[in-house]
């Protein structure tokens, strides 16, 4: 390796699987993580939002050692105070309870830790996030891990003002949803806890328009008329949402071929919100749309 | 059990992972199995398709014995010259090789098995496609069975005219790919084969308008104006489509936040399609597209 004399002088070699330094890093149970207040991220890509997140810090990294020359670059950028530990593969994978493919993981936590969820936290939330005119995507009942990974990284493409997840929902800081979602949930501003009923009732405090996805939905959805900040609240793909929660949204059906009667959610959600940002650039650049940007 | 008594009569017991009657289902290698001109369908929804497909057929099912009286319905309505062998779960997770969680499997062969991919079949199936009207979409080297299936979910969701893989592509008959496409491959059409530019070529020649997707494409897609049947080509996430291919195709935006540069390649592919599907909705139905459907 030649690596900056900088980056190999802060290396810390672990060769003992039962050395106290890594314990952060040992058999990484994503929900038990979460619980004690940090988390894992993995892979480059989630360590780069990870570096510029106003919210999250990392506490320590661990990397392969073939792979710390590759991203030099990015080491070279981690804040004195953490810990760079390096191991071998049999190492590595030994501590982490399962083979680490990408090689590069970080532990992580709140930077400045909030307070519990709460239903105060959650209207603070809600009324910041209609403040910005943009959408607001919520999920109720969404324990599938790609899922909601494929919703951070669809509401990070179309500029979501940012993501309310109720308590029964699969936390955004799951290692897999957070792989998924390319690191967004380090860089979007989400809120997780509350129930479906409590976070409805904030959306109608802070005026939002709250609309539910139906294929037996009363209007298309680019057919839609705005009263408010649309707030998009999705279900789980089987069970869908609570009949109480869809009397209090207004029903909009994607068009869709006859016989047909689902997308997958996180699909749905980025139709929505691609349809969502083309009318509000549309509304900023009424003309011009047909710009030719080849010569960037 | 209380099951028909002409469905218990059709029931194969299995008890001996050896049983030569079982090998269509043994040790279910995906690559191999379509190969020698068969593949492994797997799950109710799938199932369904199966048994609907003008192109496919089973040759046998093999089924959970506890999962036997829970879709009794759907088994009753299998020809009676399809063996349906059943086993406990340890004597079936053995013979294919791995857990099979869903209890229920199926091996199917092309009802009239085609010509191998030739670029004359390329070319009739998209003059076939061409003539519904309906957009096309085109997979160039798209290997990720997640994607191929989402994409085969999509365009199904809104009735594209088929799809076209190129020889790099994945077979969208893998165990995989069908299953997270929920059996679309078996109904909807499609032709594997062929290198992109053979592809290009024939949409040329039938009166499609190629286009492709780009963060820096000269139109957004709200704006574009049609010249022919829309193909959409699709390329892996990484590196994308070859810049020969890019040449060709008109060159499309999805209009999205500063500085993402990336979506899935299936929720694009649902982006653009659910885009076209409203607009040929519209054309179609002009008035009324605001009509409440509740009283369904």
């Amino acid at each position: 390796m030649s690596l900056a004399p900088a980056l190999a002088a802060r290396l810390i070699e672990i060769t003992d699987p039962a050395d106290p330094r890594i314990a952060d890093f040992r058999d990484i149970r994503e929900r038990d993580r979460i619980r004690a207040g940090g988390f894992i991220a993995e892979g480059t890509v989630v360590l780069d939002h990870l570096l510029v997140s106003p919210r999250f810090r990392a506490t320590a990294l661990f990397i392969l050692k073939n792979r710390v020359e590759g991203i030099a670059e990015r080491l070279a950028k981690v804040d004195g105070a953490v810990p760079i530990f390096v191991a071998e593969r049999t190492v590595m994978d030994h501590i982490a309870g399962f083979a680490i493919h990408r090689g590069v993981l970080a532990h992580a936590v709140e930077a400045t830790p909030q307070l519990a969820p709460s239903d105060a936290g959650l209207d603070a939330f809600v009324t910041a996030a209609g403040k910005t005119r943009r959408p607001l995507l919520v999920a109720v009942g969404l324990a599938n891990h790609d899922n909601v990974g494929a919703i951070f990284r669809n509401a990070t493409a179309f500029g979501a003002a940012g993501i309310v997840l109720d308590a029964t929902s699969c936390h955004p800081l799951y290692r897999k949803a957070l792989r998924v979602g390319v690191g967004s949930a380090l860089t979007l501003p989400w809120h997780h806890g509350g129930s479906g009923e409590a976070i409805v009732a904030a959306l109608e405090r802070s005026g939002h328009q709250p609309i539910a996805l139906s294929p037996r939905g009363a209007v298309e959805l680019t057919a839609l008329s705005f009263r408010g900040v649309p707030a998009l609240i999705l279900g789980s793909e089987g069970p869908g949402l609570p009949p109480a929660l869809l009397a209090r949204a207004e029903m909009v059906r994607i068009a869709m071929a006859p016989g047909i009667d689902s997308l997958n959610v996180a699909t749905s959600a980025a139709i929505v919100l691609s349809w969502l940002f083309s009318q509000r650039e549309r509304a900023v650049h009424p003309i011009g749309r047909t710009q030719d940007t080849r010569s960037h």
